[in-house]
């Protein structure tokens, strides 16, 4: 009743700020409160749709004061639940906070809004002869990168977001803006705020813009595929590959089932064997001796049929492909719901994992099709389930929880990119053990209110 | 008085526990409480020499209940008095904690104890084909080099500490034991405490296993030499280096003066110009390329007499000579105190700070050779002066104020590299404004009765 009254009077106020920027509507709600994957649908009371750093502080600051949750909203393409409204509040959409603020050529830097796209982002620094590759698939906003500590396909060359974000403004739980860091390609003066924003998911601090690397448009670049007879030949390539310390800018395992449905969405013939997809960057002369190295390491690990993809539309044409998995699994099984998760191992025990991975699919007969950033130890499965089906579900569930259990058994984490959200809470304490008291300590000094994107990553 | 009761306690609980490896002794604590720099003496009640983490533990679970501090203590080479213990207290010295406890060759990583050196661990794996590039030219531990962010000569091509641990065990201000992350190479699990230790410089944790990064040894090394007729076309050439993606592994500016004074102390004769050390690493062809394409960089902006080192034997000289910049300086002013400071700005900026700097130099007459990792914006100065003279103290005072408030408003920081320590708390808020604030709400957090080593980076 009290919590009632007090959002009435809230959104009263930020009305008064926003104007027809606040939304209350049926279908803007619903919009904030649906994700592509299996978590039930949860809304906001309201929408507010931001336009400077301050507004969201003016923002904050009322939710502080009434005690009402704040949830950030991006590009809306988060996997893991983080944007639901589980306790209700009002989600922030970044979608009007998209402009780029300043590019710096010599120092290979920009700083951006919360709202601006990667691909907004490449677009608008295309004729700088720089671009921004963290690339994890969707075209999801750099403020929600930032908040999941994205990573995706060519994260095994360049890094994630924890290597590309410099500083970043954020808005503390009070509403005090503060910046993280300089732009100085390093620093020892502090405590790393920057770090300890990213992949916060929105619990310690409101991002509302990003200051990220940028790198040389390579002046060469080439694409191959090459099927492997087994799957342990392909994973047994990329880890000889990373040793070897070939800089190779993407390779992404795709096993036989997730080929099978990309041939057929995407019109294409590859061969139905676990595959390898490659992407070189550099000089012409580096890019053909880091493709004939790779072509001989695969070649030793029953690696055949090399396919090169020097011409951009070709190689356009085949990360199409890889990025639309998604899309793809969802065409070939209509009317299905989609389970999506991740983990990350260390790369010697990628292939046990996904073998031992793929043993308990078969036995307990579902689909999972596959598809990993191997040279991160990083792979995913979507499956496709029915969420009215109790068994369904719990079986999923299961298929998921071991699956993760093998992955910290292995020394690895219970999510490389996709993050905790609400669906790997469940996890943090095997995979943190008494470490995790000491995040929430931080949550609770850092939000003493518990307003900002309230139970995600953990309840306290 | 109840302060010296409870100290007295705590020694014969410490005493039980480690016997002789409890220091109470005048030259111990007198090693334990005196830098290279301008620091004052100033000694800890005593010395611990734990053997374990659990060690580590008892001690500090004994501290946090008698409230006296804990300081940690590695390879001494710290730089800002680091590990001054200026409200007295237990230092913790981890030269018996020095195995390196896992060499995972297929991961490329390895997990040492803190008081592992890094000559100590390169030495250890050898025979791996993998070394651990990080060196900020004084053989200090991993653990110290954790804590204090630390980076050095091929940061530009190999990262900071920041990018180069993995994980960290620690212990906490009550004692408890935490794992900070998996071995994965990347997590989007929850929030990085990684990288919130690196840099805390002992005052949110006791580092005690750090796992790093390693890499393979390149299979060619070369490396140069180049004088520049200008300070700015030697800088020059650095931006445009790294402009164009050159994977250089080393690039460091010497001025006339530093190298006048190396010249005299290793026997050199380097021509006295602003000059260029740089090495490269690759495979050869690699190697040859990325050198040629510096050395015509070099020419287009006044770089002469490129004088190539491809022999070990060459390189190890020349690389010799740079590391012992500091004992040369030591050697050149017999009798003198030594200033030691680094800011790091963005390399556009980098010229016109180190003219500015110059300039204030000659300004007000004093001797203050420069050197600097240029690749990251990054410069040091070694100012001989004598600290008992208090109008030489306060004219390098305002010399350092300056330089840090140049580099501030050149959007760069107060150190790229040595630390806050002691001597830079007083420009944490200038740098960092209300995000300093924040710093602060997590220390008191972490470590709410403030045993961690009190007073560095911020007072409370």
């Amino acid at each position: 009743m009290n919590e009632n009254k007090n959002l009435a009077i809230l959104l009263g106020h930020i009305k008064t700020l926003l104007g027809d920027r606040l939304s209350l509507s049926e279908s803007v709600r619903q919009h904030h409160g649906e994700e592509m994957t299996h978590y039930d649908v949860c809304l906001p009371d309201a929408v507010a749709f931001p336009d400077t750093t301050e507004e969201v502080s003016q923002i904050v600051k009322l939710c502080h004061k009434y005690e009402i949750p704040v949830i950030p909203y991006g590009a809306g393409t988060a996997l893991e639940g983080h944007f639901m409204a589980i306790h209700g509040g009002i989600t922030l959409d970044f979608n009007r906070m998209n402009r780029v603020k300043a590019i710096h050529n010599q120092d290979m830097d920009c700083t951006v809004e919360a709202g601006v796209t990667r691909e907004q982002l490449n677009h608008e620094i295309r004729d700088t002869g720089l671009f921004f590759p963290i690339d994890p698939g969707a075209n999801a906003s750099l403020g929600g990168m930032a908040a999941t500590r994205a990573s995706g396909t060519n994260a095994v060359r360049y890094g994630t977001m924890r290597e590309n974000v410099i500083s970043l403004k954020a808005v503390m739980a009070d509403g005090t803006i503060i910046t993280t860091s300089s732009r100085a390609k390093k620093s020892a003066a502090g405590y790393d705020l920057t770090r300890l924003l990213v992949g916060s998911e929105g619990t310690l601090g409101v991002i509302t813009e990003i200051t990220v690397k940028l790198y040389g448009i390579p002046e060469a670049i080439s694409a191959a595929v090459c099927p492997f007879t087994s799957l342990e030949g392909a994973v047994d390539t990329v880890v000889d590959v990373i040793q070897m310390g070939i800089p190779i800018a993407r390779i992404e395992l795709i096993d036989q089932e997730l080929l099978d449905i990309l041939n057929r969405f995407s019109d294409l013939n590859y061969p139905l064997e676990p595959t390898l997809f490659m992407e070189f960057h550099g000089s012409p002369s580096s890019v053909q001796e880091q493709a004939e190295m790779v072509e001989d390491i695969a070649k030793s690990h029953g690696g055949h049929a090399f396919q090169w993809a020097t011409r951009p539309e070709d190689r356009k044409k085949l990360w199409q492909a890889r990025h639309d998995g998604f899309l793809a699994v969802r065409a070939a099984f209509p009317g299905k719901d989609f389970w999506v998760t991740d983990v990350c191992v260390p790369i010697s025990r990628l292939a046990e994992c996904i073998e031992e991975t793929r043993e308990d699919i078969a036995r307990v007969d579902i689909t999972a099709p596959l598809v990993g950033h191997v040279g991160d130890g990083n792979f995913h499965l979507t499956i496709p389930y029915d969420k009215n089906n109790p068994e369904d579900v719990a079986r999923i569930e299961q298929v998921n929880k071991r699956l993760v259990e093998r992955a910290l058994r292995m020394e690895g984490t219970s999510t490389g990119e996709h993050g905790i959200g609400l669906g790997k809470k469940k996890y943090m304490m095997l995979e943190h053990g008494p470490a995790l008291d000491f995040m929430k300590t931080i949550k609770k000094a850092l939000d003493p209110k518990n307003i900002l994107n309230p139970g995600k990553i953990f309840d306290l």
